[in-house]
């Protein structure tokens, strides 16, 4: 199979979940996005020259210059797709406006809102890391019915180089696909590895990741459920980076991802950059993500300012569930 | 700086471990094995393409062509060092002899056993996995003083491409190394990242990685242990890969591994392909690894056997000994 093919193939597939309503997305945006990530990944695996040509320190500057590499690829890239008139990320919050005012059209624009090197404290170590991108149906991100994010990518750089790719249009909920691909080079070619991503219940091993974990000195109750997972042994898979983690239940088909919010350990997950693109992907392949501060579903709650944070709990749906009357029961 | 002049460099650095005594070690086997890693990165980044060379299934089969890739490319790049007169590895556990006898020199000769790919079950999410080898000094690795493995190498194949090596040669102890370098493609050529790699006490940031968690359930001195290093605010990291588990801690310059073993929870560590380089590693780096089943050092015993298993606490010094008077005390 030639990567030209398995490059038409994605296209198909995005495009059976959109119907025939948003065509810049599926053979514009989101390939651009895929390119962005190749290119991310190809920057981040020369990352040690990186760092020599930085500074003389040993690593704060190289990760720099590797956050400011991923924001300028995945920049131009979007720069290039006509269809995309808004652009804000992690590193820059504010919506910036990608295209001239003379693309008047309404539909088929995207705003598009990312984090572009997701797990800053691990890439020293060489653990995988990843980018988060969601895509917003319109003009901009903010004051919108959270359903307008109708798309959402998570870039996986590790061994491989692997994104996550959910899309779900309103009225087309039914249709809605969660699909994994291998990306090969920094074109974004890339190969379909699962073409439905889904979160089983009844899963054999059983994973949980609990982030946040200092946070379980303050409270009994998330404290009382570590413990609880350690004897009804579930397997721990944890390894800091938001991405690998949400990613590593994505895969093997079973997990649940903690992050609580305490008085001392406050929320630091970005709604904008984070938490919404993670919550579509997550519900798209059958889970659930909440808020753990009052059990609301994160994808309930219009964006009202790109700097608003919260905590997550999200994967299995039967453990999601568990957790919330843990928390809050 | 030109890869050409890292590659001298990194030789001149572990000849300051060896003195003159080792040349073939320093100027021939270490390259090898790096190349090796490169060889195995390389194969890695498109094992997409190898899952469906290999079959319709899932990860089963892919997991299985990428270990054997790994183990040829080791067992071939060993082969063309006339240094290395025996091999052995996780994958075919029995001593091969890897020359002609008609090498009958006695110095200058080694035996390498080695863990080609680890970490089967964290590739299909695409976390970092890892190879670990180590190189004993003589014919053979079974029933020597364990102070004969001399060197010892993890490769971490993450976004990059790095390796710890360690060089320790009895006699020179106080001039032994622990290097981390980043390997950039496939011949091996590699930078020097850290030139002294070591585990320090008083980390502001300090880890732990709790491995065979489910012992917890059974062992309330383990539980205990877990529940403290959350009420101390410990930072949680485990990915469930020995090699980056234990290469955290080391670019870090904190943490502790721990993998207790329970009458429920077997040791499953092999002595010969993980936890003898391990133990090498983290001891060169000024850390501690032992047994936590009776608390002697791993590198204490003799090897009698390539099938041996144990547990394994090893990382920062201070909190070994933490970990042996809570466990053992």
């Amino acid at each position: 199979m030639s990567s030209q093919n398995s490059a038409d193939l994605l296209v198909e597939s995005l495009r059976r979940a959109t119907g025939e309503a948003n065509p810049s997305l599926t053979d514009s945006v989101i390939p651009s996005l895929l390119r962005g990530i190749g290119r991310t990944a190809a920057a981040l695996r020369t990352a040690h020259n990186v760092e020599k040509a930085g500074s003389e320190n040993v690593f704060g500057d190289a990760q720099l210059n590797v956050d400011v590499l991923a924001e300028q690829f995945f920049r131009e890239e979007l720069g290039a797709c006509p269809a995309v008139v808004a652009a804000s990320s992690e590193e820059d919050p504010v919506e910036v406006s990608m295209q001239s005012d003379s693309i008047d059209q309404e539909a088929d624009v995207y705003a598009v809102a990312f984090d572009p090197l997701d797990g800053s404290s691990i890439i020293g170590p060489n653990w995988s890391v990843g980018s988060i991108l969601g895509i917003w149906d319109g003009r901009s991100a903010l004051h919108q019915d959270p359903r307008k994010q109708i798309a959402a990518v998570l870039g996986v750089y590790g061994p491989r180089t692997t994104a996550i790719i959910a899309v779900c249009v309103p009225g087309r909920e039914d249709a809605a696909v969660c699909i994994e691909v291998g990306i090969t080079d920094a074109t974004g070619s890339c190969d379909i590895i699962r073409s439905d991503v889904r979160l089983a219940e009844g899963s054999k091993t059983r994973y949980f990741a609990p982030a946040n974990l200092r946070a379980a000195s303050e409270d009994a109750r998330y404290m009382g459920l570590v413990t609880r997972y350690i004897a009804e042994r579930y397997t721990l898979r944890y390894s800091g980076g938001l991405v690998p983690d949400v990613v590593h239940a994505l895969v093997k088909g079973h997990g649940v991802y903690l992050s609580p919010v305490t008085s001392g350990s406050k929320a630091k997950l970005r709604r904008a950059f984070e938490l919404l693109p993670v919550a579509l992907i997550v519900e798209c392949a059958g889970g659930q993500a909440i808020d753990p501060a009052n059990g609301f579903r994160i994808l309930g709650t219009p964006l009202r300012d790109l700097n608003e944070t919260a905590g997550l709990v999200c994967g299995t749906s039967e453990e999601v569930e568990r957790v919330k009357a843990a928390l809050l029961g």
